[in-house]
C-alpha cells in the first residue's frame, strides 16, 4: 500500500437543464473553474487530468483553455457510466505515488439537448453490439427491462418496489435546488406512467440532462492545507466480473448479477469499514433496477431484500436505514453518467446537502453497473 | 512513494507484415497470449488492462476471448501514439498501489491494410483540426514537416542527418527477423527517395503495419518467481507541455519544443540514473526529426546536436554511444503506435535483442513526442 491518502479537495459544476445552448467544451471549463475556486487552487496547480473516454473534450483543449501548464498524467476511463468512480481510483492511484499533485476529473454532457447514441442503431450494427441490437435490445432501457424482468422472476422484485425507489429519490430531489426533475410523485402516479420498455416506465429512466460536473483530486496532506475540509478516498475499486458484454450482460453465470459484485468485493477489500458503517448512499440509477442490485450486490441487504427496502422506506431521508441519491441522483437531479452522485458524496461528508444525513462520515457512491464498473468509499479526515 | 515496484514479467507478439488478414481483435489476443506464456502465467492471473482509446478491441473482448475472470483495474491512454508508455505508468500506479497484481497492455492495429484516419478529412472537419487540416497539414507527416523545417532553420539539422536516421535503423532492422522493411539503404540511396512533404522523404516516415504486441506488468516481488528476469520499470512519465494542439503543436512558446520536453524533466525526476547511465534507447520514430528531437528533449545531447550525433554513428549499434531502436523501430521493424518499442527495450534489458548492447541495464523507451507523449525507464533487477 501507498504512503499516501488521496482526498477530494473541490468539486464543481454548471447548472442543470434539459437544455443548455453552450458547448460541452464550455461547460468543462465552467465546471473545473468551479472546481478549482472551491479548492482555493489555481489552474497552474493542476498537473493530470482523467476523463470519461465518451467526453467530447480533450484533456489538453481543457488545459488550454483553463491555463493548466504541463499535465504530467493523464488517464481515459472506458465503459461509459460504469466508468465514473473509476476516474477517482486512477487519480488515486497517480496521487498515491507521487506521479500527480491536483488531478482534475469531468463529466460535460449534453445528452439532453444533443444525439442519444442509440438513434443512430439503423446503420451497420458494428462490434459485440451485433449479438444484441438486431434482436430488439436496441436501447439501454430495453436491455436493463430484460434484466428487471428476470430480477422480478427470481427474487420477487415488484413494480411497486420499483416505483417506491423512483419516489424516494424524486422526494429527496425535491429539496436540491439544483434537481430538475421535482414534480410531485407517489407511487399511485408511478403506476400510472407509461411503459418504455416493460416493466420500465417513464419514472424508471433517469433524465436526459446538459451539464458539467468536476472534482479535484490532491492528496490528503495538501487537500489538509486548503480551504474545504478534506473528503478522503477511503477506498476505490473497479471490477467486470466474468463474461461481461456491454449492458446487455446476459451471457455470464448469472443474468441478475452484474459486474458490481465483482467490484463491492475489490471495495470492501481496501478497507475495514463495511456496508453497515455506511450512513448514506449514491447509487448509479440510470434506471431504478439498478438501485435494488447495487443495495445488494455492495452488502447493504441480502438477494432479494433491495425492493423489500425500497418499499419499507429505507432509502429515504431522513428516517431510512440508508438514505440513497440524497441530491435527486440522476433519476431525478441531473443525468451526467452519475458524476453528480460524486459531488452529493462529497457535500454529505461536508455536511452539506440539501437532505443532509447528520455527522455522515462514510457514504459510498457508485458507477453504471449494468457494464463493467467502479465505486469509490468517501470518508471525513479524523 | 510507494512501497512496491513494478515491472515487466512477458511480452508477446504477432508477426508484422503489411497485410495480416486475421482481425485486431485475433491479433490482440494472440499478442496477450503469447505475452502471457512469456510470463509463465495463465489468463485467470490477469486482473487488469490498460489500453490505447484508439484500440478497436474493448478490454472486456479480450479478456472474454482470453478467460480473464475479473478486471478490477482498467484504464484507456488518449492522445494516438503518444500515449504508449503511459500504458505501463497507469498499469505501474495500479500495481504499486495495490489495485491490481498482474496488467496486460496492447496494441493491435492493423493500419497497413485498414483506413489511414487522415484519408477521411474529405468531410467535416471537427475539433480543434479546423485549425490546421483547411490549410494543408492534412497529414502527420505534413504537420512534422512543418516542424522539422523550423528544426533546420533554428539548429541547423540537414536532410543528410535525417538520412542518418533513417539508415542506422535501416541497419539495424536488417539484424531483425521480425523486421518488415531490411531492404538496403545508404545515404545516398534515402537522399534520392520521393519527398513525401518536403522536407521529409519516404524513408523517413514509419510503415503502415498490421500486427499486435502485448505486455504483461506486475510487481517486482512477483515477477522475480516467473520465468523471466524482472524488467524493472525504474521511471515512468507523462507530458504535454503547454498550450498543446494534437500534432500541429505550433501554439506554444517553441515550435521545436515538444511535450518530450515536459515528460523528460517527470522521467528524470523519479529516478537518480542520469541519460549517462542508459545504454540504448527505442525512441519513437514515426519520422526521422522525432528521434532528433528525443535525443535532445530527454538530455542526450544539447539542442541542435541530435542529428551531428546521428551523421557521427553515435546511434548504431555496435560502435555509437547511444544504440537508438536496435529492432528496426517504427520506420523499419513495424509500426504499431510504438509499442514494439517497449518490446525491444525489454529484449535489451534481459540480453535477447539481435542487435544487443552487452550488459545493458538501464534502456529509456519513449512514445509519440508530436502529441502529449509517455516515457519508461527500463532496468534490470540488480
Amino acid at each position: 500500500m501507498a504512503a499516501t491518502t488521496a482526498a477530494i479537495a473541490g468539486i464543481g459544476q454548471t447548472e442543470f437543464a434539459k437544455v443548455i445552448e453552450r458547448p460541452e467544451v464550455t461547460l468543462a471549463c465552467e465546471a473545473a473553474a468551479a472546481a478549482l475556486a472551491d479548492a482555493g487552487l489555481a489552474p497552474a496547480d493542476v498537473d493530470a487530468m482523467v476523463r470519461f473516454d465518451l467526453e467530447t473534450t480533450q484533456d489538453i483543449e481543457l488545459a488550454r483553455n483553463l491555463g493548466v501548464e504541463n499535465l504530467r498524467f493523464f488517464a481515459d476511463t472506458p465503459h461509459g457510466g460504469g466508468g465514473g468512480c473509476a476516474t477517482l481510483g486512477i487519480a488515486a492511484a497517480a496521487v498515491e505515488t507521487g506521479r500527480a499533485d491536483v488531478v482534475l476529473c469531468w463529466r460535460s454532457r449534453k445528452r439532453g439537448s444533443g444525439r442519444r447514441p442509440w438513434a443512430t442503431n439503423d446503420g451497420a450494427i458494428a462490434g459485440e453490439k451485433q449479438y444484441w441490437v438486431p434482436f430488439g435490445l436496441a436501447r439501454p432501457v430495453d436491455q436493463v427491462a430484460m434484466m428487471a424482468r428476470r430480477y422480478m422472476h427470481e427474487y420477487g422484485l415488484t413494480e411497486v418496489q420499483l416505483g417506491h425507489v423512483a419516489c424516494t429519490i424524486r422526494a429527496h430531489a425535491q429539496r436540491n435546488p439544483a434537481a430538475t426533475m421535482t414534480k410531485d410523485m407517489d407511487v399511485a402516479t408511478y403506476l400510472a406512467s407509461r411503459f418504455v420498455s416493460e416493466p420500465l416506465r417513464v419514472p424508471d429512466c433517469c433524465l436526459e440532462s446538459d451539464g458539467a460536473v468536476a472534482v479535484v483530486v490532491t492528496s490528503l496532506e495538501r487537500a489538509r492545507d486548503l480551504p474545504q475540509a478534506p473528503v478522503v478516498l477511503v477506498s476505490t475499486a473497479m471490477g467486470s466480473g466474468p463474461q461481461t458484454v456491454g449492458m446487455a450482460n446476459y451471457f455470464g453465470p448469472s443474468i441478475t448479477t452484474s459486474p458490481a459484485a465483482a467490484c463491492a468485493t475489490s471495495l470492501w477489500e481496501r478497507t475495514d469499514r463495511r456496508p453497515a458503517d455506511v450512513d448514506c448512499a449514491q447509487l448509479y440509477d440510470a434506471f431504478t433496477p439498478l438501485v435494488v442490485q447495487s443495495l445488494e450486490e455492495y452488502g447493504f441487504c441480502e438477494r432479494g431484500e433491495g425492493g423489500v427496502w425500497a418499499e419499507a422506506g429505507e432509502l429515504a431521508w431522513p428516517s431510512g436505514r440508508l438514505p440513497v441519491n440524497t441530491s435527486g441522483g440522476g433519476l431525478s437531479e441531473a443525468y451526467l453518467h452519475g458524476f453528480n452522485l460524486i459531488s452529493e458524496g462529497v457535500r454529505q461528508v461536508r455536511g452539506t446537502s440539501t437532505s443532509q444525513v447528520p455527522g455522515a462520515s462514510t457514504v459510498l457512491v457508485t458507477s453504471g453497473n449494468g457494464v463493467p464498473t467502479s465505486a469509490v468509499l468517501l470518508g471525513s479526515d479524523r
